[in-house]
């Protein structure tokens, strides 16, 4: 027996048609391209999300087609999430980040038709178009004063619509986004996220326990909307109709804390490194911020000096999140529980430490090297996997397969245990793991070991081979501006804090760390490099 | 094309499943039936709704079957919303508030194969079962020391099965509760929710701007159990991982204040009428409450002086929504804007009046009486129509269809004016308008204004038969006990307040108003018995 509820679709689109009906005055402010602040509310952003809309029809996008963005996170960006999505095509939003021929291989393989950049990539995208397969339209994210010889002009496209348009009717389940992971193992994968999907993630989202979006909040995200959607808030803030702050490129200290104080932010998100730039600026200036209540850090995890360094100089709690691009990103959130009222400082750190709790829509579940299922005991490490609605089911063109389990589960690659409270706590990716004497050597922890020292900005820990216990841990660190130490020291610093056997054989003390498209420590470029000096080594 | 995310369906015992999963010792409280307080965790209650999801089957109850209840707000009966609705049959929640004949028709017209009921109504099942053509089972909802002869015992029935049980697969468009309108006029009609609506409402209603639910808290519902679901939060409160406290029939102010107190509840709702009684046992007793954040006030409008009342008594926050049985229920709720910030008390208040806020999910619009939109002013006033995933698209049988648009949308039946901030107020229930002179005169708006007066207890507007004006108002109050007024000192207190021609040519003190099986005023049998008195009159 079907109920007799009406049968609505979940669409994007009636996520900005809400927040202009309900919410149309309220701000969407963009750092843009060209350098000035953009402000409109949300019924100017439907206005041109629509003559958008129309302008793409009339160039002949089609239901399905793949529209490619080279964007950072502005106003015009936030109107292609609602005109390619709602006109029934995809929104690819590529990763300026990506090496030029893995940019060519992704467009190339999403078979994306038109591609709408931002100024930044005149030069790029003049010299990487032609040699783009598929991708015949280009057109500037811009007005004709700014744009490059050659291709239409946003602004030009939109001024030629006018705003008096219906949203075709959508099946929820259509795509609406598709992102590429940034592959540091082998091509690129695509997740195709759907309308259905992105609504779901969005309430899921804006929910107490997750990041506590109201009307009543400004929301900033610090990741960019090539980044798993700018981790989803351009469609979770018009849903509740909070004002949405877009940084454009500059995430650097100083343009963000402009920003917090300018538009008095309370919501903020990104990756452990920004909020790193933030505080330093914040400690060279002295300056202070009145407005922040939450800072979601997610991507990597922070160490517990830097979540307290956080809190101290942005004035607000961190919430720790875990996720990837294949779970919209969404998986966990770290909030706390009523048995958390009253912890002491120390307990609150410790706690915020683990990447969070399960949220209803993410199932969880670990599992050992022999596919058992492993207990929620806070020990029990194995592979993580989780299923739910915001969660890929496959990668575009049946990509990497073996992440997706017979029975209906993603295999993150992370390895992970889930205690009994429900809390997740990563211990390694699985590519980075380190197997000595038969047993795992937790990464994370060991980096977490020896940040605690004063001394030490950042930290990667690799398994070398080893002739007896197969691998052992080198600890690779990098020194605060200013700072110096004895790699004997914080050898024995990282042996205060870890079973006897994890302490690492050598720590080492370099210049830099390499660094990926996602701010992430590139631990396969740091094996291979070790790999490679151990060769020579041998050779001489 | 098709997003390449997981097709998981929004079904109701994942629900139960996180909850058990995630939060297992947060305790589900219950006054129960018999007596003393029952509680325990939702990994007991799962493992008990699985035992009787198991027992229902047993029985022989098949997918799509209607399994009424007749039952208080208890532990069991939250059991019952998973076990009956997880295998695929429908809960029909019967109001005993309804007359018997109404009972048994409820029951005739939804075709109930079993009817579970507490001890409280087992001499009333056992006269009226035998009326019933289509109950062949009777499960009393006790152990077997309590209950009746002749009849099933739900503990006994629980304790045959174990609570291993996989729930089956369930299509999210499936029928899981049907409740029936409380039926004013003409026979009740049958509001058949779905998995996919309840899920998707009980997201809706735990955002921050709507009841703003989380792990953290401590959720009281005091509507009833076969009150729309009781507004939904025995489904929201589990996807939280909040506690529960179910009030069992008790909805008196001494109980509800030992609940509110001993178990520390952050989060109450329920009409009106249950907070007067909270806040006079308060008044007597100089008891203080220190845990409540919000209270929800719904099901009739609430004067400025109650808001301010429940208030100052309660510690919290009153947020007022609207929504009927039709809408699961939540409509609008009224949750302050960035804009608000700084309001003084009295500008608090008066918005408080409004009924709420839209929120993403339910599209409104008003409709004026020539069947075109009207704007959103916050004057112009006409029928109120609804949309979205969580409201009805056709009564049970297809009763009552004038009330389904043919462009998709439902007439509520309310007269309402939506303001440009999106906020919406009743003027009226459609059957209830009074119309003078060809124009309308709000009976809420009357009735608003008479009970700012401190004699005035009740109030209710109807309109009377007028050979000049077609209809002119006539106000019928109650006083608050001890209490005396002077009908023309009311009169002119209301005069003060509303437009010269709307002051009713009558203010008449009686003892009491006619009160609904909901607890509103029932102004259908008010206008027939003025009529007959009229009538009676002009025949002398």
């Amino acid at each position: 027996m079907l109920a007799l509820m009406m049968d609505r679709p979940l669409t994007l689109p009636s996520i900005l048609e809400h927040a202009a009906a309900y919410h149309g005055d309220r701000e969407v402010v963009s750092r843009s391209v060209e350098g000035p602040i953009h402000r409109y509310g949300y019924r100017d952003a439907l206005a041109r999300s629509k003559q958008m809309a129309k302008a793409l029809l009339a160039l002949g996008v089609q239901r399905g087609d793949r529209v490619a963005t080279l964007a950072w996170s502005t106003h015009r960006h936030f109107e292609l999430y609602f005109a390619v999505t709602g006109i029934g095509a995809v929104l690819h939003t590529i990763n300026p980040r990506l090496h030029d021929d893995q940019i060519v291989w992704v467009a190339d393989h999403a078979e994306d038709s038109v591609l709408l950049f931002d100024i930044t990539f005149s030069d790029q995208v003049a010299q990487l178009a032609p040699r783009m397969k598929t991708v015949k339209t280009l057109v500037a994210m811009t007005d004709a004063a700014h744009a490059p010889p050659g291709v239409l002009v946003y602004e030009d496209l939109l001024a030629a619509q006018t705003p008096e348009f219906e949203w075709p009717d959508i099946d929820e389940r259509s795509a609406s986004g598709l992102c590429y992971t940034s592959g540091t193992t082998g091509n690129p994968k695509g997740v195709l996220y759907g309308h259905r999907s992105t609504v779901l993630h969005a309430l899921a989202l804006a929910l107490p326990d997750a990041f506590d979006l109201s009307a009543r909040d400004a929301v900033m995200p610090c990741a960019q909307m090539y980044h798993a959607n700018a981790w989803c808030t351009p469609y979770a803030a018009p849903l509740v109709g909070a004002k949405l702050v877009l940084p454009g490129r500059a995430l650097d200290g100083p343009s963000v804390c402009e920003l917090i104080a300018g538009e008095e932010v309370s919501f903020l998100l990104g990756v452990p490194t920004i909020w790193v730039g933030v505080a330093d600026h914040l400690d060279q200036t002295g300056g202070k911020l009145t407005s922040v209540r939450t800072i979601a850090v997610g991507g990597s995890a922070p160490t517990a000096a830097l979540v307290a360094r956080i809190e101290d100089r942005l004035g607000g709690q961190v919430r720790q999140i875990w996720g990837m691009t294949e779970t919209s990103p969404l998986g966990v959130i770290n909030t706390p529980l009523p048995a958390h009222a009253g912890e002491d400082r120390a307990a609150t750190l410790q706690r915020k430490l683990k990447q969070g709790r399960g949220l209803w829509g993410v199932d969880l579940r670990i599992v050992g090297e022999d596919g058992g299922l492993l207990p929620r005991d806070g020990k029990s490490s194995g592979a993580l996997q989780v299923r739910g609605p915001w969660v890929a089911s496959a990668y575009f063109k049946q990509d990497g397969q073996q992440a997706f389990t017979a029975d209906g589960w993603f295999d993150t690659g992370d390895i992970a245990t889930l205690d009994g409270e429900g809390y997740l706590r990563l211990t390694d990716r699985a590519k980075d793991v380190i197997k000595s004497g038969g047993e795992w050597i937790s990464t994370l922890d060991l980096e977490e070991a020896v940040c605690s020292h004063p001394a030490v900005a950042m930290a990667a820990a690799v398994g070398v081979p080893h002739p007896k216990w197969d691998e052992r841990p080198l600890l690779l660190v990098t020194l605060r501006p200013g700072q110096s130490a004895d790699p004997e020291v914080l050898k024995a610093h990282v042996a205060e804090r870890v079973a006897k056997w994890w302490t690492p054989d050598e720590v080492r003390i370099v210049d830099a760390l390499p660094i990926g498209p996602t701010g992430k420590v590139l631990k396969r470029e740091l094996r291979e490099t070790l790999a490679a000096q151990t060769a020579a080594v041998s050779r001489t």
